[in-house]
């Protein structure tokens, strides 16, 4: 049974529990096929969307979710806020609370401030990105659609490309597939793997063209043009020549691999348009399944389950 | 029976589906004056808003007639969006499409971006204004409001006064109007008609004097403030001089004329106060014309149509 | 009977009136601690929240409140708005206002703005803060949160601190006060309290260590840092020293002192973060107390009174 306050990350997350989540995505998945895709579950329920970040598509698909389940959403980004006036992180969290919040969805530059917020308030909260940490929900979406596409994600070999060492959408998906059994490989320039990355339990590669030979799928992680042409990475043209899944580097392996990528995509850098957009790829119903796997943890965290009906 | 998948523009529109939508905005417009101005009839269906210009009240007016409508709405604008981390337009709306979306309300800079979505995505799309091509929700609303007052539109003398070339009002405006059977006049600086005009059906003049006495109703187009002193417009004094709907020129007159303006208006420059403010002017029951035409519109492309109650 | 068509201050508001607002914010509370936090009773009413001013805290608690009374809502801030297309403030309301909204909740930095809506449009109006006015929602709230913590209004003690020139809270709290039978005495720096002050009734006094011993509870207002430095505010530390109410003062006096802030706080300036976090401190009480407060205004506005069955 599903027992948690907070979705925070996925470092120690029960497996059972990872699968929880994935099997209650798929039934919400059916609800997106109906004419109305709505169900009551989370009436009267009140969420709050925190973006200290721009982000349209986590955003969307997390408020989305939230009307699917009909709760109440409140938008607040931080341009509007009274952070601007100086008022601290706690105090303005807390007076959100104090409104009789159920949970705070919340996205935020800073490693770690998602477990910070639980200390300030009572309210669930679920970690939409802390900075370099995690981005649990991401994480869940792409193991769905790995499960979705291969009917298991045990004994699969998951390739994740790029900059790992900044990325929350690696760091989470790292600690999820190991849990689920997965095997892991990441990929990309030295200086942008971290050292200790095999005690996470992953393998390490730096030949992109033997990871697509040996990968059942490959999460394309996209590269972030900041990071260019500051010593970490060198140009795009030479990102693409070295690690950027390509249409040839694709066409020459004999076996199938299915491609991923959290998107946004920078094509023809890290990844190709004919690899986007072949039928390989599964990158949008990594978003559609995004908003079910949303629904999932926000309705077991909040849903009032009916014990009694379960042990009929 | 209307059958469209898009709503883009009114070229080539079928008469009898303008006259459709209209009809079923009057309908929708007796809901708005109910203490419970809402029906349940696109409950579970979502609606993006999609704006990349500013808008106030095209973009209010679609949401209120959504959620009047029962459905659930999202608003995205441009700003807050993607687009600043330089994702395609194309990849943006099919992310926002694979989250299940049934519509997509677009406003865009660019003349034939609407045509343009419907061909990345499935969603109905409506045309909330693409540059300087069509706004053809405006003209519904405007042709709906002159049915409203005159009870019939064929026949009418129709006048509309400005900035024709630069202006998607006029066109869909006379798109419309044409196919309705109304005799159309443009009126406006002759370096601002296009030099086609009389292909689209509709007649020129430049004495704004002989324009008013002719027409039963005038649409006077916003002067956009930004087109002042580049040498298409001299300045907001002169036009108002040669082109204003001015006080003195509405009373010089003998018989009825309705007044009407899409907005914002420039009070003192295309039109006087007193003018805008009198019993002639129909200007605030086109805003509200336009949350029942928009109502309309959607509940066209998106509602259940129960076909076999209609054969009875 | 509640019998007003706006709410735009508490000046010459009838004490009975106010009364009921609280009276009837209790009751919203208890929904407020159900699971399902709402109520249909503003179903299909349509409320636009027209904010000019940036401000977290009052719009989403107004968006609240307006969610669980079940009404349907529209935010328009200023900075996406046509204002900017030189827009006058009497079209743009008259316009949102055509679309059939029942309520305008509006935040506006000129004083004497509520009321002036009110000449432009039927709609009706709750002052969200105007200027340095009012800000009568706010004093409601206090009031509640005052009566909830000690029983009663009548015969307390209750103290406001800081710039009561310049401070719509203090305005809105003094007019309340005093009509529900309060003895009020405002604190601060001379030349920030406005020399005709006793006309409203309350007393002034310049020395802080004298009101907290005096008072049963004390209203600390938020110090404008813009205001700092410009003659009118000497510095932070200062202001601490003359006027802040620090662990020190509190600690110092003997009897029960029960402390309050609308918030946002300036912790270290004019409350020290020991005492806002104090048992002593309603402040967080406030905040939900606000959604309350707002609930019943709107309602006691907008809802349908079924005065038969309040006969039986």
């Amino acid at each position: 049974m599903f027992n948690h306050s907070n979705f925070l990350g996925l470092k120690n997350f029960p497996r059972a529990d990872i699968q929880e989540i994935i099997d209650t995505a798929f039934k919400f998945k059916e609800v997106l096929d109906r004419p109305i895709k709505k169900v009551p579950l989370l009436k009267g329920v009140t969420i709050v969307n925190l973006f200290f970040e721009n982000s349209t598509r986590t955003r969307i698909s997390f408020e989305l979710a939230q009307k699917r389940l009909s709760a109440d959403t409140v938008n607040f980004s931080a341009s509007s806020s009274s952070l601007k006036k100086g008022e601290s992180f706690k105090d303005t969290v807390q007076n959100i609370e104090a409104m009789k919040i159920d949970a705070v969805v919340m996205r935020h530059p800073s490693a770690g401030s998602a477990k910070h917020l639980t200390e300030f308030i009572d309210a669930k909260v679920v970690n939409a990105g802390d900075g370099t940490h995690e981005h649990p929900t991401q994480a869940i979406l792409d193991m769905m659609s790995i499960q979705e596409k291969f009917g298991k994600i045990k004994d699969l070999n998951i390739a994740i490309v790029g900059d790992i060492s900044h990325s929350r959408v690696a760091r989470s998906n790292i600690y999820g597939l190991v849990s689920m059994g997965a095997n892991v490989t990441v990929c990309g320039p030295p200086n942008l793997i971290p050292e200790n990355i095999c005690d996470f339990g992953v393998k390490v590669s730096y030949d992109i063209d033997e990871v697509v030979e040996w990968a059942d799928a490959i999460n394309i992680l996209r590269i972030q043009r900041e990071r260019m042409g500051i010593g970490l990475i060198p140009s795009n043209r030479e990102y693409r020549r070295l690690f950027g899944i390509t249409s040839e580097r694709v066409h020459r392996i004999k076996k199938e691999l299915v491609i991923m990528h959290p998107g946004p995509m920078n094509r023809g850098v890290e990844i190709d348009s004919q690899v986007a957009d072949s039928d390989q790829a599964i990158i949008l119903d990594q978003v559609l399944n995004g908003v079910a796997s949303r629904m999932s943890i926000l309705y077991l965290l909040l849903g009032v389950k009916d014990k009694d009906r379960d042990e009929d």
